[in-house]
Formats: structure tokens, sequence, C-alpha cells
């Protein structure tokens, strides 16, 4: 539904998924839907359509993935979900978390799968490190998640990427990279709330009053504590630092990995610098993680996965995606309460 | 002056800076001065004096190395600079920076060389980073410092150690760890004084009241951005990551290096993700910068090539040094009383 940029990358995802088939391709022009399934070298037969809401009538079309500026989430996921297909929503998923939950009950009122686009959740290194954090022994009781996420965006983009329009994607940067980050920071902790949320002073926002650069910290009630910055104006940086009691987790590329094939991340748990000489007793442990398909068609392998199961099998929808994305958006939606009201702390109750 | 631990570790500097000698090693008891210079193997002849009052009258002492208690600094500090010895002095150097002004006027009064004990900025790869940072080319305008400085305590530390006594060394984790932090975020902004500065809300302190666990933002006029989290709580954990708008530097031992005799770092610039596929086109350059000494060792070259100067050629001494740890302090000071004010943003006028 739509033919943004992200929706290249998609489609090459659905090709690569065994379980996935593009059918069909919407925009608002039937001519660029025809072009997009060309210009992708989709399928023969996969259909244009002119409009969204005649994608929506199409009967072959189990799910839809909206890569669709933000603000127009709200309509078209509920107006999917009201067709009887399941969604794959690219983050943010909505402009406030009041909208995903109307967006979420509209899944759940026809047990529809709903996900959200965050690919990194998939790569195989993601479960890898998890079980590292999980294990008392070696990572001990978490202390703090450090997340940075930027990029260095050219003046176009500036300009007139949907990404810096307010009446698009108001959120800007934070719905953008700051989503990264936070759902970093929530995976880190096991998806428990934080009971602060505080955004750090000064925000870089643009000529229309949009991030395009902010931070915060979030704390817990015991005492763990984490920081994010996102950032449009800074070098390429998906930096990643998960710190226990007994273990230390570093990654430079948790957002999207440097290379396709496999997937590097550094571990060191009980370290102890020597006693007079300077250094380690033991360097960091180094981990690759190899992945036959990129994370992006991981992703689109769970959801059909998920889709198949409650089309073949009649299975429940799996709450857990639906879970996470409006954690996040919680999150999203604090730090921004924050920055409006003057960097106050937030308390949220989940 | 003074046997503490890190008193071992800096003797042993001494021993191999080619241009330093312990002539004289002081503490409350000359028995244990005595043991002292036996268990650290330190030349025969090295003098033991029976209290710091004594070693500052040995006419062979040129300069004081003084590891004491923080709360101590400005006494011994002060009265080291009165009998005309130059002052190589721990951090956190004071306790406020204006104890710290009374000790660096005592020093300027006699033209004596001031230096704090920040060992990474002596290593050969902080100038090589430096060298890095200041290329507009590949590193652009700094837009993000994230830096954190951690060790996993054991029961006895939180205990016992002089650094979680109120008494003795009132900074806390602030101090011992927080003080590298604020160095290494000063440091990439060539010490430039942030603005703003504002505590994390909820640091975790110890019964006595002492910080054990903290963190802050600092914000720039200019936008700049940095955060960072001190902990005696934590893995040991020496993260720093500098990202510009063209080049991302990152190194995950900036503090002590895992190893003796090189360092690495990471650096990136004008990284670009492929197109269709996941990953960047080039990845970030490891460099390893090599070196023949210790950083502590380079510490004690440098800060004896300083009073060499001033003794033999009548320099003046290097205002550097005494300025790069009056710029600390005043940020250790902002982020203390942003905590003691309940997380407010606090404002420094440089």
């Amino acid at each position: 539904m739509g033919c943004a940029g992200i929706a290249r990358k998609v489609s090459r995802a659905i090709k690569l998924a065994p379980n996935a088939t593009v059918v069909a391709v919407a925009s608002r022009s039937e001519e660029k839907a025809r072009r997009f399934i060309a210009d992708n070298h989709l399928p023969e037969g996969t259909r244009a359509h002119g409009s969204y809401d005649s994608l929506l009538d199409d009967p072959d079309v189990d799910a839809v993935y909206v890569p669709l500026p933000t603000s127009l989430h709200l309509q078209w996921a509920v107006a999917a979900a009201d067709k009887g297909k399941h969604v794959l929503l690219e983050k943010p998923t909505a402009l406030s978390v009041a909208d995903l939950d109307r967006i979420l009950e509209a899944c759940e009122a026809k047990n529809l799968q709903f996900m959200d686009g965050t690919m990194w959740m998939h790569h195989p290194r993601t479960a890898e490190m998890q079980g590292l954090l999980h294990d008392p022994d070696r990572f001990g009781q978490l202390q703090l998640v450090s997340s940075i996420a930027s990029f260095q965006s050219n003046p176009e983009f500036l300009q007139n990427d949907i990404r810096v329009k307010p009446d698009l994607d108001a959120l800007g940067a934070l719905g953008d990279l700051g989503w990264y980050c936070i759902r970093s920071i929530l995976w880190a902790v096991d998806y428990k709330l934080p009971n602060k949320v505080v955004a750090f002073p000064n925000p870089i926002k643009n000529e229309a009053g949009l991030i395009i650069s902010c931070g915060a910290s979030l704390q817990w009630e015991n005492g763990s504590a984490a920081m994010f910055h996102c950032s449009f104006l800074a070098h390429l940086t998906f930096e990643l630092t998960i710190v226990g009691s007994r273990g230390t987790l570093t990654l430079s590329d948790f957002l999207i990995p440097f290379e396709e094939n496999s997937a590097p991340f550094s571990f060191a748990s009980d370290s102890r610098l020597s006693k007079l000489k300077m250094g380690l007793e033991e360097l960091p442990g180094k981990h690759v993680v190899p992945t036959e398909f990129p994370q992006e068609a991981r992703m689109i392998c769970e959801f059909s996965r998920l889709v198949e199961a409650i089309k073949v099998s009649g299975s429940k929808a799996d709450g857990k995606w639906p879970s996470i994305s409006r954690k996040t958006q919680l999150v999203v939606d604090a730090v921004k309460e924050s920055i409006e009201k003057g960097f106050e702390i937030v308390e949220i109750v989940g």
C-alpha cells in the first residue's frame, strides 16, 4: 500500500521470504503502481491498483504492508483491518498511542495479526543477544542501556522528505529513529515500561517546528536507567550498549547490520583489570551471527507464518507484537510530552 | 604522598618514565612508607617519611603525586605548592571548583606545574583520535558525545572504600568515574563548556547518601549534545562514542586500554547504506595505536618534562592542564547541583 522508498526494500524481502508473495501493489495512480511492479521485478500477474480502497477490496490479498506517512496510518490501517486484512505497519505506528489503540482494536476485533516494521527485531543476532541478557550468571541485573540512532541527511531530505513534514510525519526524528532507540531499550529490559521519562533540553527543530534531533533519559523503579539520542544531522550511527551488573554487550549496527549475511556484537562478562599492569585479564568476546536471509525477509517470514496460522489453523493472533508496538509508542509519546512541557519529567503509568 | 592502591600503579609508572625518579614516599607512619617502598621495589635510597609535612620539607623533592582522599586535596595540594612543590593531583581534583581555585592559585603564585591524574589523556591513541575529530572533511561538526564509565564493585568496596565515604570522597561515583566521562566529553568538544547541564532523575545513592550511580546530559549553544552515565554497580564499561556530522568514532576502553601495548578505536566517515541490499558500502575502519609506555607512564613523562622546563629553563607552567581540570570540575559541580536541586537544568557560566 504505497510506493515509498522503503517499499522497494520490503518488496525484495517478500520475494526472498519462502512463505509470502506480493499479489498486488497499490498507489494513488495505477500507472505508478504498475511502474513499481516493473522496476522491482515483481512476479508476473502482480496486480496494480490505482487506489488503496481498490487494494483492500482485492480478495486475494491476505495482508497489507503499510509504509504510508504516519499521519495516514490511523485511516488506512483501520480501513485494512475493517476489510479483514492483516496489517504490517511501518514505524512509527501512529501519531499517538490513542491513534494506535484504535488500530489495534480494529485488528483485534477480527483476530488479525498486527506487527510493526522494526526489522532488527527479527535478525537471529537479536535472539542470540537476548539469550545472554537473560543469563543471570553472565549478564546479571540490567543497569544501563545506551542507544544512538542517527544518519546525516542531505539538504534535499531536510527540505522535502516526508519525515520532516509536520502534516505527514509529525514525530520527525523521534518517530523515525528515536523509535528504534526506544524499542532497543524496551527490548533490553524485557518490555518493562520505565516509570520516568525526561527529554534532554534543547532538541533541534527545523523551521516548521519538527524535531530533527533529540534525546531522553528513562528510569525504572528498580534502578535501571537508559539514555538515547536520535538525529537526522549526525553521521550514520547505530550504537547500542547494554550494561548489566556482570556483563556488557555492545554493537555498532543494531538497526541495520553493516553486512547482510552476518552481524557481530561484543560481549564481556566479569571483566577484571590486571592489578598492576594496565589491561584486562581477558578481552571481550567477539560474536558473529550468520543469517541466511536479511532481517527484513525474516520479518516477512515471521509475519506470514502468523498470518498463515490464523488463516489455516484458526490460531489466535500473536499478542506480543501489538503489545510491544504499544509500549514503544507510549514512550515516544512521553518523550514528546516532556519536550512540549519544557523538559519536565513525565511519569508513565503502564 | 600517601600509599593508596593507585599509588602502586603510579610508582611503577615513575619507574618506567625515563625522566622521573621516586625520591621519597610519605605516609602517616614511617613504617607504612617503608613497607610501600619495599613492596613496590622502589630504588634503594628512596626515603620514607612518616608525615606529609616531612615530605614537603624534603629538599630533593621537586614534585608530589597526591592520591589522598578528595577531602584532603585542598589542604595538602596547597601545602605542597606553598613549599614550592609541583603538584600531580589525583582526580577528582577537589570537592568543588572553589576549592580547586585555591589550589590553582597556590600553584600559579609560585609558577608551579599543576596536572590532574587523568591518565588516558596521555595515551598516543588520544592524540590520534583528536586529529580525526579536528578534520572537518572526515568528522564534520560535532553532534553528540556519549560516554559510559562503570565497574562492578564488590560488597567490601561498597562498605569500606574511601570512594563511598562522604567524609573522604563526597563526590562518590560522580567524582571517581563521572570525572572521566565529563573529561572525555570536554576533550571531544575542544574544552568548550556546555551552557546547560541536567542530571538524570533518580541517581542511586548508598545509605550514607553518597552517589554510586548517576548520569547527565549536557547541551551547547551550537546544538552539540552529550550524555553520560557512571556507576559503581555496573559491569566494567569504558564506552566512548563521538558523532560528528560526517564521522563516528567509537572505542570501548577509553579510560583504561584493555591491552597495555596498543589501543584500538573505530572510525567511520561518510558511511552510506547500500540502496537496496542491507549493509554499508564500506565498513568502519579499525585503527590500532601502539604505545611503548603505558598511559600512566606517559602522564609522568609529560608532567616531568614540564617540571624540568620550569626548573632548568625557567619556562612558565603550562596553563592547559589546570585549565582543563577546572572545566571538568565545573561540570562535575553542575551535575551535583542539578541532582541537589531535583534534576533542574543548571546553566554554566564559563
